[in-house]
């Protein structure tokens, strides 16, 4: 296990941690001004900026993209949405290697409204990943699956365990040396996964493990999407979870990725950044 | 698949669901009235009134007592705890045989205030369960392992999945005839897990569901606790699941559990089960 102490440099701060109150450059120069290695962007920051520049500023800030987020959600009830997320997600995968991104992060979507067939949902998304794995190939960007908590089986994502993903990236692309297909590991949403060591062993096997996400579940936790805790607020053992990440051969970097309405988004980006640099180092 | 339309008798309704607004003995005159079979009931209704007046009420009302709930939380800090909890349990196991209960609800409980120590909460569950179920079995009383939605890990129940509940089960009972330890399969808890099919299947094979619980999932759902659907309010497939849990030989009553502090709790209790009489026959 790697020690984050005095390291940051192996440590990412997805920008949903600091509420997008910058404009992207002053949240380039924030992140970089304060030691970490790397960032994670969102589509609503670059989508009709400058991409070129944006990657221009981040590489002579000194900083890596981790990952560029997020897919359109693949479910649809009809063909036409279908191809039209599909579109999109190409789009995406276009902007992500102008990015020189690690990774596309996949939220893949769940039940499109008024449907109740999550098992059609689950097939979508099989085909969907197998068609848009095509275009990240041509582009040279890894796909990341993020299997999403539970909770949000019905209306953001159908990837609900480790176990389920990694099953939906063998079928697809079967046992490779170098996957272009992977999963995005976020404590938050797997940790009380019994199954979690068998399955991140398994991912690292499978060289599959492209992004280590933290952040902590607060206990108690007053709301489904914008609650998540800064590291060390919550009850999740997040340096039992890294241990496993690492020992499956993960040398990437630990990325921070805090939804909080109503706590860190409100504060300043710099208390934010420096909350995030301290915890990253003394409870990950 | 059994017919559930007509056949209100195979239907059983959870007092929670009425948010405890009448004292027990007008609950169960209200349930029997509609035409349901069965009741389940819980503790804060029972302890510390006569129970044997209480059974003689259900059974001249012509209802069966499908379950009691619930256990207290297992996991502890301390030896004391640990043993507190099991007496108290030990009690409730009394009071279900004194009821005829169909089983005794397991909510196993989570991490103790301060540990994060999943895993530890995990094996202090099999050895209190391994330790019940002697009382269990002197008493004539079922043991019915919930699992509980992952979103409730970190603070009501480290049995987070069917497999995990039926993996202990395994462990602890193994492969015997009549199983005194099992399941009861909330469709709100387990609806998402992609494994439910083969899950289902396996703990028909072993005999060991032993109850089946249906509300549905609110899209949006604005409370972690209290904010559970009617059936047909929400994005879960109860006909389908039902199909499942009945096709793995489950003949036992068809639940209706229902926290919703917000609406339903608030409607007159009349109001509440003819709506659930209504939607029984239709969406489930």
């Amino acid at each position: 296990m790697r020690e984050l102490a005095g390291h940051l440099e192996l440590c990412s701060i997805n920008t949903a941690t600091l509420g997008y109150q910058l404009p992207v450059g002053e949240t380039i120069e924030a992140i970089a001004r304060r030691g970490f290695g790397a960032l994670s962007l969102w589509r609503r920051e670059v989508e009709g900026e400058d991409v070129a520049a944006i990657a221009r500023h981040i590489s002579d800030s000194g900083l890596q993209v981790a990952s560029y987020c997020r897919s359109s959600y693949i479910p649809a009830l009809t063909a036409e949405q279908f191809e039209a997320a599909h579109s999109d997600n190409c789009r995406a995968l276009d902007t992500a290697a102008k990015l020189g991104a690690g990774c596309f992060v996949m939220v893949v979507g769940s039940l499109p409204t008024g449907s109740q067939d999550l098992g059609r949902a689950r097939i979508q998304v099989a085909e969907g990943v197998t068609h848009l794995l095509w275009h990240a190939k041509a582009v040279g960007v890894r796909l990341a699956l993020e299997p999403l908590h539970p909770m949000y089986a019905a209306d953001r994502s159908c990837l609900n365990t480790l176990e389920q993903a990694l099953d939906i990236a063998d079928m697809i692309e079967g046992n490779v040396e170098d996957p272009w297909l992977g999963v995005a590991l976020d404590a938050y949403h797997v940790w009380w996964d019994p199954k979690l060591p068998e399955q991140t062993a398994r991912a690292g096997r499978a060289r599959r493990i492209f992004a280590h996400h933290v952040s902590d579940w607060l206990v108690p936790t007053t709301d489904f999407l914008n609650d998540r805790g800064m590291m060390g607020d919550g009850v999740i053992d997040l340096k039992a979870i890294r241990a496993m990440v690492e020992a499956a051969s993960y040398s990437g970097m630990v990325e921070v990725e805090i939804f909080s309405a109503a706590n860190w988004w409100k504060r300043p980006v710099e208390d934010t950044l420096a909350v995030c640099a301290q915890r990253l180092q003394r409870d990950c």
